[in-house]
C-alpha cells in the first residue's frame, strides 16, 4: 500500500477511517442482519446526502452552466434476454413476452369459465383479446397451475429457461402471432456497436454512452440544429469490476455521470469558452515521459498545453480545465490530483486523445474522470448499421462551387443497346473517378467513341458511342455542408470521486486517530449545521426549535442534537460527520439571544445576535464568504468547550 | 375510456398530448434507431429535468423540512441469484463467486507461467494466493481458454447455468475453501420475510423498503435512539406491471420514493406537528362508502377524520395532509385528487389503515402514493428470523414496578433428585404462569410439596418437596421498556405522479389542439426562462449572453432561442415545454437596457429595466411572488406578439 499523507501530515490509516466510515454509517453493508451480501453496500443518510450534494453539484457546473441537455438513461437493462420478431423487427424483452401472453391466456380462461374480472383487468382482457391467440378459452386446471407458477417466477429465469417456455407454450407476438426468435442477451444483440472503447478493463466508459449516441438526431433536433451541444446523463451502471472485496472503492455497480460534447471536426474543435479557463495550471503526465518510465508530472496551463499540441485540441483542453475546477469544488486535495495521458496502446484505434484525471489515494492512484476525444467513431458506427441520418446539415455561409465532370446518358438509346446490362454498365460509369472522366472526355472527342471497364460483361470492356454519351466539365453548386460530429466525452465515476474526496478530506485532530475530521466543503457536506444546546436544560428548547425551521425555511441542512452527552462529543460526533459548521445555544442565548458559531477546521467561534448568526450560516454555505471573512466581521468567542 | 377535462374544460385528448410528448422529446422510445425495444423509454432533456425538479422537492418537502433519514436503496439486486457457505453463513452473488475464483485462478496461472501481472493485478493476486485453492499454478491451454469465455459472458448466466458452473470447476468460498450451496433467487432466498404487503398486485410496494427495516437498528443509533424518526429513499424499481404496452404510464421501471417513519404504537400514535394539518381539508373516499358501491367523495378536515376514527391515527392523518400538499406543489388539480381507502381485503391482515392518493387522468383514476399504518409487521418478522434486536429501548421516566411470584430453586438438591430430566422440569417450573405459581404457592404452604405437569418425564407429573423449591410473592421493577415501533409507510410512485402531472398541466389555448401549453408550476417546469432575441440581429446577442449568464450565476436554468422563427413560434414551443417565462431583447432593449418579461399562463407582458426584470424571475422561480404580484408592481407591456 502507498503512503499516503492527509493533508496534516498524518499516514490514512485506512482501517481507522473504515471503521469511522461504518461507525457514522456514510456506508453499511447490505442485508448484514441477515449475514450480508458479499461486496453489497447500502449509503447510510450521510453516505446518501453526499451524493446527492455531488450530482447536484455536477448538474449545476456542468448541465445547468454549460447549458447542456441532460437525458435519462436505460442502464440496467443491458444484462437482460430480448426477442425479435423477424417479420416485424420489433424487439421484446423475453420476459416481458412470456409474462404477458401468459396472464392474457390466463384472463381468457378466467373470462371463459364465467369468472369475475377486476375492472382493471377487464379493460386489459379487451385489449388482449384483440391480439391473436388470446381469446376467452378454457385451459385444463393443470395448465393454469403451471402458467401460474411460471408467473411467480418470472424474474428468475435465464435466457435459456426462457427459450424453453417460449417453445414449450408456443409464444408469439401478442400483435401479429408471428413467431419470435430465441431470446438473444441484450449485450449480444448490439454487439458490434455497443463495445468497450479500448482494450484496458474498460471501467470508465459503461453502456451509458450509447443512449445518448442513438438519440443524437433528436437531441440535435431540440437543440434546433444548433451546434456545438452536449447531452449529459447520470445513472448506474453495472460494470464488473477486478475484485468485489476491496470495501467501498470497488464496489459493482456504479453510479456514473457522463457528457457527450458534440464538436464540428473542422476548425480545429475550437471552444468559445477557452478563454476564460485557458490560464488554469493543470499537473499533466503525458504520454512521453510515461513511456521513459518516469511518473514526474509536468505542470502546464491549459494554454499552453494545446497551444503545444500536447492537448489536443481546444474543446477537451477545456474540458480538463471544468474537470479540474469541479474536483476542487468537492474537495480534492490539488497536491493528490493528476491529468494522465492514456497510452497509444490503451486508447482505442479511432480516440484522438485521452486523459484520466487521477486522484491519489491509499489505494494508489485511482482515475476518477476519464474525458476522450472519441473522434466520430460512435455516431459513424451507429449510422452505418441503422441507416439513420446521424449527421449535422449545415447551410454554408458561402455556397460551395465544384468544377467537375458530369456525364450525361442518351437514356432512350442507351436501353435498348445494352439491354439486360444496361444498370450494370450505367453503373460503372457513375462511378468513374473525375481523373478518368477527364481523359475519357478527350477520348471521346477525339475517337467518337470510349472503352469502359465493366466486369462481368461481354469480356469485361465495354464500347460506347457519342451519340449515347456525353462528358462536360462543369460547375455543381452546394449550399449544404453535412457532416458526423465530433465527440469529446468527459466521463465521472461518482463512487470512485466520493472515496477519494472522503479520503483527501479525512485528517485527525493532533494526530489523534480518535479525533477524526472530515473537511468537507459546506456545499457537499451532508449536514450543514449543527444545533447543540448546552445542556437538555428546557429553556433551550424554544431557541434550537426556532433556529432550526428558520435555518430549514433558508434550505440550510441542520439537526439537533440535544442528547445528554458533553459539548465536546456531540461536537466529536460532527466532526466526523463532516458538519462544518456548530450553533451553541446556552444560558446568554435564553437571556440576550445571541450565538455563538463554531467552524468544524478551525474550532474557532464567533458570538452574535440570532440574525447575524444566521446569516453568517447563509453566506458560508452558499459560498458567498469563507470562515475567515467571519471571523474578521464578528467578535471572537472564547470557548470553555471541552474536546471529548 | 373515462372523459377527463383540462382546466379550461376541453377534453383530454391522449393522442394529440402523447404526440406533443414525443415532439418535444419528454420521452422518446429507447433504441428507436435500432427499431425499438417493447415498452423500452428514455427520457428527453425536458422529462429528465422535470423528474430530477420533482424528486428535489420530494426531499426538500419531506427530508428536508421533516428531517428524515435518507438511505440508498438496493433494487436492482433482487432479481440476482445468491449461494449461500452453510458453514460461515456468508452470502455470494452467484455470478461474482464464480468470476472472482475464475479470475483468481487465471492470475495464479499467468504467475505460474511467469508472465508479467500488471501492478493493480499482483496487488490482488498476493491478496488471492492466500484464499485457498488459488496459489500460483499453470492450468490447461484449453481450461484457459473456457475460463476466459466463461468471464466474457458471466453476466448472461442464469441460476441453472451458474449451478453448473460452480459444480463444474469446484468453485467454493475462497476464504474458507468451504462448499457453498446450490445458487438461489434472492427473492426465493428471503421469501417469507419479502412478501408483497396484499393480495393486489402489488403496484405500491416493492422491495426498496425492506432495505430501510434491515438498517433499522443503526439508524435508531444513528438518530441517537431517539424516538420518532423517520427514513427515506429514492431508487429504481423494477416491479412487474400488468401491461408493458400503454405509453408513459405503464413502464416496467419505476422511480419510487419511499419513507418509513417509526412510531411508538402506545399513546395512539400522535403526531408533534398535527396541530399545523388540522384544518387541511381532504377528499375522502372511505371503506364503507366503497362498500355501498358509491364513489361519492366526502370532504374532511383531517382533525375531524383523525376525531371520528375514519382514518386511524394522528400520523397517519399528518402524512395524508402532507402528501396532498406536495401533490399540489407540483401543480395536481385539486378537483382531480382523491384519498382511497383500502378495503378490508386489499390490505395485508397486520395492516391498521392504509389509503392511496389516487390522481383522475383519462385513464382513470390511479394510485399514485400509498400510505398505509403497517403496524409492527416488517421490524417484528425480520427479528424473529435474524434474532436482531430491531426495538427500541427506552429507559422509564417512571420506574414500573411489577408484583409478582418468583421461584427459587435449590440447584444443589434438584440437580441430583432429577438427574437428566432436571433441564427439562426446570423449564417447565419457568414456564408457570402467575396463576398457576399463586396456586402451588398456597399448596406448597399447606403440603409441604407441589405437583406440576411436566411433559415427557415420567408420568408427566412431577412432584417436588418444599426443601427444593421457593414460591414467594415479590417487588420486580423494571427501569428500561423494550417496544417494536409501528410503521407509517408513504411511498410515491414517481413515474405516475410524473404522467398524472403532466396531464393535469395540459391544456391548449382557446381550444385549439396546436397550440398545447404545460402549465408546470416555476418550481418544477424543465426550464424557468426562455430569452428571445427579436431577431437575429448582430445588436441582441451580448444582451442575451449577459442575461443568461446573471441567471445562470443566480441558479436559474433557462435557454436562449435565436433562431429565426417568428416570436409567436417560439413562445409556443416553449408553452409546450412547460416554461414559465420568456423575456424578449428587442431594439429598444438595445437603447434603454429594459425588457419584456411574458407570463406563459395568460400570455401578458410587463416592460422595466434589466435588474428589475430579473429580480422579479428569480422572486417568481422561488416562489416569493406570483405572476399577479408582479403584475401589479412592473409597467404592462401591450405585446405585439403575433401567436404562432
Amino acid at each position: 500500500m502507498a503512503t499516503v499523507n492527509t493533508k496534516t501530515g498524518q499516514a490514512v490509516d485506512r482501517t481507522v477511517l473504515d471503521s469511522m466510515l461504518r461507525r457514522r454509517m456514510f456506508y453499511t453493508p447490505s442485508f448484514e442482519i441477515y449475514g450480508g451480501v458479499s461486496g453489497l453496500y447500502d449509503f447510510g443518510p450521510p453516505g446518501t446526502a453526499l451524493i446527492a450534494n455531488m450530482t447536484d453539484l455536477w448538474r449545476k457546473h456542468f448541465v445547468l452552466e454549460e447549458d447542456m441537455l441532460e437525458t435519462s438513461g436505460h442502464v440496467d437493462k443491458f444484462a437482460d434476454w430480448m426477442c425479435k420478431d423477424p417479420k416485424t423487427g420489433e424487439i421484446f424483452r423475453a420476459d416481458h413476452l412470456v409474462e404477458e401472453v401468459l396472464e392474457a391466456r390466463l384472463k381468457g380462461d378466467k373470462q371463459a369459465r364465467g369468472e369475475k374480472i377486476e375492472v382493471d383487468e377487464e379493460k386489459e382482457a379487451k385489449k388482449k383479446r384483440k391480439a391473436k391467440g388470446t381469446e376467452a378459452k378454457k385451459l385444463d386446471d393443470a395448465l393454469v397451475k403451471e402458467y401460474e407458477e411460471t408467473l411467480a417466477q418470472i424474474d428468475n429465469y435465464g435466457g435459456p429457461e426462457l427459450e424453453q417456455l417460449i417453445k414449450k407454450h408456443d409464444i408469439r407476438n401478442p400483435v401479429t402471432g408471428g413467431e419470435v426468435l430465441p431470446p438473444v442477451s441484450f449485450n449480444l444483440m448490439f454487439q458490434t456497436s455497443i463495445g468497450p472503447s479500448s482494450n484496458m478493463p474498460g471501467y470508465l466508459r459503461p453502456e451509458t454512452a450509447q443512449g445518448q449516441f442513438l438519440n443524437f438526431a433528436k437531441l440535435l433536433e431540440f437543440n434546433q440544429q444548433s451546434m456545438p451541444f452536449a447531452s449529459a446523463s447520470i445513472g448506474k451502471s453495472f460494470r464488473n469490476e477486478i475484485s468485489p472485496r476491496a470495501g467501498l472503492l470497488r464496489v459493482r455497480e456504479f453510479l456514473m455521470a457522463e457528457i457527450e460534447h458534440y464538436v464540428d471536426p473542422e476548425g480545429g474543435k475550437k471552444h468559445s469558452r477557452f478563454d476564460e479557463v485557458k490560464d488554469t495550471e493543470l499537473a499533466l503526465l503525458d504520454r512521453n515521459v510515461q513511456l521513459s518510465g518516469s511518473t514526474n508530472l509536468t505542470k502546464m496551463t491549459v494554454g499552453k498545453a494545446v497551444e503545444t499540441g500536447l492537448v489536443d485540441n481546444e474543446t477537451l483542453g477545456y474540458f480538463l480545465a471544468r474537470i479540474q475546477s469541479f474536483l476542487l469544488k468537492l474537495g480534492v486535495d490539488p497536491a493528490k490530483l493528476r491529468f494522465r495521458q492514456h497510452m497509444a496502446n490503451e486508447m482505442a484505434h479511432y480516440a484522438t486523445d485521452c486523459w484520466d484525471a487521477e486522484l491519489q489515494t491509499s489505494y494508489g492512484w485511482i482515475e476518477c474522470v476519464g474525458c476522450a476525444d472519441r473522434s466520430a467513431y460512435d455516431l459513424t458506427v451507429h449510422k452505418d448499421k441503422t441507416g439513420a441520418p446521424l449527421v449535422v446539415r449545415q447551410a454554408r455561409a458561402e455556397p460551395l462551387r465544384i468544377e467537375e465532370y458530369q456525364i450525361d446518358l442518351e437514356k432512350k438509346k442507351f436501353g435498348p443497346r445494352f439491354k439486360k446490362d444496361a444498370k450494370t454498365v450505367e453503373a460503372a460509369i457513375e462511378a468513374l473517378s473525375q481523373d478518368l472522366r477527364e481523359k475519357l472526355s478527350l477520348d471521346l472527342e477525339k475517337d467518337g467513341k470510349i472503352e469502359v471497364d465493366v466486369e462481368g460483361v461481354g469480356s469485361g470492356k465495354v464500347e460506347i458511342e457519342k451519340d449515347l454519351i456525353k462528358i462536360e466539365k462543369r460547375t455543381r453548386v452546394e449550399n449544404v455542408r453535412e457532416y458526423t460530429p465530433n465527440v469529446i466525452e468527459p466521463s465521472f465515476g461518482i463512487g470512485r470521486i466520493l472515496y477519494s474526496v472522503i479520503e483527501h478530506s479525512y485528517w485527525s485532530r493532533a494526530g489523534d486517530e480518535t479525533r477524526g475530521v472530515l473537511s468537507f466543503p459546506p456545499a457537499i457536506a451532508p449536514t450543514k449545521v449543527l444545533l447543540v444546546p448546552l445542556s437538555t436544560h428546557a429553556s433551550f428548547k424554544p431557541l434550537t426549535q426556532r433556529l432550526t425551521s428558520k435555518l430549514r425555511k433558508a434550505g440550510v441542512s441542520n439537526r439537533v442534537d440535544d442528547s445528554s452527552a458533553s459539548i465536546g462529543k456531540r461536537y466529536s460526533r460532527n466532526d466526523e460527520l463532516g458538519t462544518p459548521f456548530g450553533i451553541t445555544v446556552d444560558f446568554q442565548s435564553v437571556q440576550d439571544n445571541t450565538f455563538t458559531l463554531r467552524d468544524r477546521d478551525t474550532t474557532k467561534q464567533v458570538r452574535a445576535s440570532e440574525d447575524e448568526i444566521l446569516q453568517a450560516v447563509k453566506s458560508l454555505v452558499e459560498g458567498d464568504e469563507t470562515w475567515e471573512d467571519i471571523r474578521k466581521r464578528l467578535p471572537e468567542f472564547t470557548s470553555q468547550e471541552i474536546e471529548a
